[in-house]
């Protein structure tokens, strides 16, 4: 496994808008690379001679047992991805004993995601300015027993996306599952279209307790890169902080996420889980990750190619990949357990 | 829009020599390339949770409102650009509700340019080693309704400037229309030729003060990239300080401006206004001067590429991407108005 | 002698196969690229006016004399690149009176590198899951006169070396002769299959003393890049530390040597030896790692190119490059001696 | 002007070994680039507004007035560039009211060098193993005028050149004619084996004082790049310091000596004159030398790519633009004499 060449496989089984769409980041793409480079430029200082026969990558998320500090984050439209779309991301996931946070935008509803998995599973809500649709989300994640709400606060307005723009992006033959919306029509981009139309640019830290008080479900609040903000969301309520920047996809040259995550974790000091996304690619960047005071990272982009490639069994080829190296990294560093990952792994 | 496209676009419409007179800077072009890249370079924190519904990019200059912190800066020759030179440029500026700063080396006389429109403007003023000149040009601009005098003090003598000299760069066909000259023979850059017999390297700051007697207007002092003389300029009468090291033009290996605005800013303390002008190219770049205290930026070689493209409509089409990507940077920054922009913005 | 050159000469006389095993590390190869990198961004601060007419390189390594601060790497598998294998690269260390360290996965036994040549050895150990062999590859050292026990401790598991997977890298037609094991059946790359079934990932640092005890032979540590790591194994019984990242073959990311030399140094402050390998290709890197309190350097992929182009003659050829190297390098740095080396000396 | 351009020609006009002995530099020639890029990196802080009508970059060195702060540097063989050799430098160099500093390896003798010219020189002394022929060096400079020795000390050894080494380079057909020895035969580079045979390694600080008495003059010792070397030189009697790495031809990933001048110039601290050379290619590196404590830079390489092609007059280019560009960086920094340059300037 070799997920240059995956990418480029999916590549070849995508429709170049669909790629774009997947691949592309804000702008300049300045964040989009940094995300990479930031755990790329990160040093380990690797402990030796440490009993490592037998290394246990097993962690809890809001007291969820999973597999491995690897979670599938919550990414758009599968099925242009695979005809199976998030069912196969889905089964997959709970196939590796991990959980997969099912989009918005999913192509398939929220329902028959949750009816096709036994495991656990979180839900990622985009806020919309019509209140009752919001509601309707989530009532209806609880209902189909999604156990966590991961609210996307990143996105009051859409990034500028070049490649969409230049693409005409739309999921046309596609639908928002989630929404009964039908597709915008735009000459632009159709995302940005949506966005602009539907998402509430009004959301603030109140939301927080209304989506927990509406849910009875805790709630992770996903697109923080400040250790202000992750404190004030986890007065007003959060269960979790999820460090990220929308994989480089809304504000270029946003700090990447590596980068930020040692403030948010400093400031978050315990009172709430914290987590990660963006760039993460390799075992090492887990590691990292865990050693800067992530509970555990989210992987986008490299599911997608996977899915692109074999559907549910390449989504399952991926988090082998990354469960594989996760382990290893951790044999190399030491770590028999994510509790041995300590911050001094990280020079 | 993109801006990238619009140069190479505007490229297709110019002379090789135009568009290098325009492109170009001193020596290597390091701090050409440099203006840019510090602004890239600088990560943005952005804040979330904040109610973005209504983005206000108003803000005044010296008093005056202006739709967005963002106005044209002074830049010659526009009749090289396009037949209707500096009054598209000033209609398309006044169009987008901000300011435009006529150049000394305007194409148009700069009474020609304030009778094309109602709005304000300001005056940049190149003082000459004929006093006489220069007085005229002061008088002038007061008779035909500049608000204000831009005095440019980065060009004691003009910068090395290789593309010119290898083009023998002149505006051959063109008059510079406030001036009275003819286009300087020289067998390297007329412009060089120009400059070096016309504009007065005895420049001190005295000249701030006489020239606010004279006019009777606020004098901004456009040219500086340190604190100390920020603050003398200040004492010595100025209204306001652009930072600018004139686009990489005049002195290479000159700081980025963007890497110098915080000392100037924190020089100045709120005893005058603050800009910036060089590489900005994205409203995060507009965001970012704000973040370091400039009160707006001048931009520059977008708006000659817009017009070389279009135009007054092309100019516009700039301004138009300017101000969107602004309200979008700030709405993904979690900042209402140019007020909320504040220090820790910027990494 | 350019070594760029050699590699290319020795890539000719390899199979691809084999030349990607030597010249490849793990995962992106960012750590075998900054291996080289650190070294070369260190600047020197050379003193003048000191009388070199009398460059000495001599020193001692746990009390042996050698010719120069420049040792022989362990390295696997000399026979794939020449037929003479490790017996050729013993008789050119011999030849150049300094001191090769004989690895456990030689395709010569260590018996019969003994026997070749009358100089010092040392012999490098891996631990294997089975005890039986492990105690017998260290009797089987001390019979055969081996003074030192080199403990590999970077190699829990095997590091993921893409390039051996796409080779499926395997020694086919080659033994590891100290193992009387057969050559494993893979579809991925060999050694990872051996390394995975017989060494054992449980070594800790209760091994030093148990390996020191039953050879009698003072242990040096390979493959440490922390202070607190070496200090520890100095005080479980380690007579040198080997500052090492396996040559950027393990754990990618890892600090580069170059860059943990110091911090080791500094913790073991003089309770033992302390040596450096990794990226090693200048007698100015020698300087470097001296400056840093290395006692010696260990040379690796070097060697192994010019065993390629012509066996012992061709690693007589390298070492001597980096004997007059060194020489020229502390001449230029003003130190006669391997003691007038200072910390100085790097910026 | 444009001194990439000159290059360009001047390979023209050379030999392979010739342009390449000129060109190139140690090793990985890493420093050879930092040279250059040291001065590029450093940023400069222009003054505005400082009446800059009169420009004067003249200056003293060691009393001798020179019309700017550019000295030509001691370079070997401009015969090779062109047949009138040395003679054309020296002329140039007077008719620019500067200094020439003529080398040991000249191939015209210090005598006809001193004969062809009315102005100041200064003769740079290689000491070699052979006092006779050492004191006969100084002895004859005396008698020719010279005003000072330029003691050169970062050459115990001569730096690897792999490009000399590849090229065999040899001055065939030429003569070093202060040393009435032939060309050494060698396979490799002639040059090596002439300096290895020929130039003293036993060079210390008590030749200082030796060549000061034994020539009445005052000593510059070449080739520091550390202050407490400098210290001790100055301790020694040296009357002036020039931080060298003799144009990164000797010690490779020796600290460029931009990044050295401001240590030196704090340790001499005013008890002797400071100069550099190394990478200047412009009139802002001119000013950045002044700014961190230089008297004068010296010129090497554009040099001798004038006298290829042009002779005296390539050479006297070369100045002209030096000088040129010196005054126009004086001019925006607002420094109108070589006093005003102070180390605010540089950031």
């Amino acid at each position: 496994m070799d997920l240059t060449l995956l990418e480029g496989l999916a590549k070849g089984n995508l429709t170049p808008g669909t790629y774009d769409y997947y691949a592309g980041g804000a702008d300049d793409e300045l964040t989009l690379a940094d995300n990479v480079a930031a755990w790329q430029r990160m040093r380990l200082r690797p402990r030796v001679l440490r009993d490592v026969s037998d290394v246990d990558t097993a962690t809890t998320v809001l007291g969820t047992p999973v597999s491995m500090p690897v979670l599938v984050a919550p990414t758009a439209y599968h099925k242009l991805a695979h005809p199976e779309g998030e069912i196969a991301t889905a089964r997959a996931a709970a196939g590796a004993d991990t959980l997969m946070i099912a989009s918005t935008l999913a192509t398939t509803s929220l329902e028959d995601i949750a009816a096709s998995i036994a495991a656990p599973r979180w839900f990622q809500l985009y806020v919309h300015r019509d209140q009752g649709m919001t509601e309707s989300l989530i009532e209806r994640a609880v209902g189909a027993g999604y156990e966590a709400i991961v609210l996307t606060v990143d996105l009051a307005v859409l990034g500028h996306r070049p490649r969409d723009e230049r693409n005409a992006f739309s999921i046309e033959g596609h639908e928002m599952a989630n929404l009964q919306t039908g597709t915008p029509d735009s000459e632009g981009s159709g995302l940005a279209a949506y966005a602009d139309s539907a998402i509430d640019p009004g959301l603030t830290f109140e939301h927080i307790e209304w989506i927990s008080s509406l849910s009875g479900l805790p709630v992770l609040v996903k697109g923080i890169v400040r250790g202000d903000d992750a404190s004030a969301a986890v007065d007003a309520g959060a269960a979790g902080i999820m460090v990220s920047n929308h994989g480089g996809r809304q504000l270029d040259t946003c700090l990447a996420t590596a980068d930020a995550l040692e403030e948010v974790a400093a400031a978050v000091a315990g009172r709430a889980e914290v987590y990660v996304d963006g760039g993460v690619r390799r075992g090492t960047d887990v590691v990292k990750a865990l050693a800067l005071g992530a509970r555990a990272v989210l992987v986008g982009r490299p599911i997608l190619w996977g899915l692109a490639v074999d559907g549910a069994s390449g989504v399952a080829d991926v988090l082998e990949f990354f469960r594989a190296a996760t382990v290893r990294a951790m044999a190399l560093c030491g770590a028999s357990s994510v509790d041995e990952v300590d911050r001094s792994l990280v020079a």
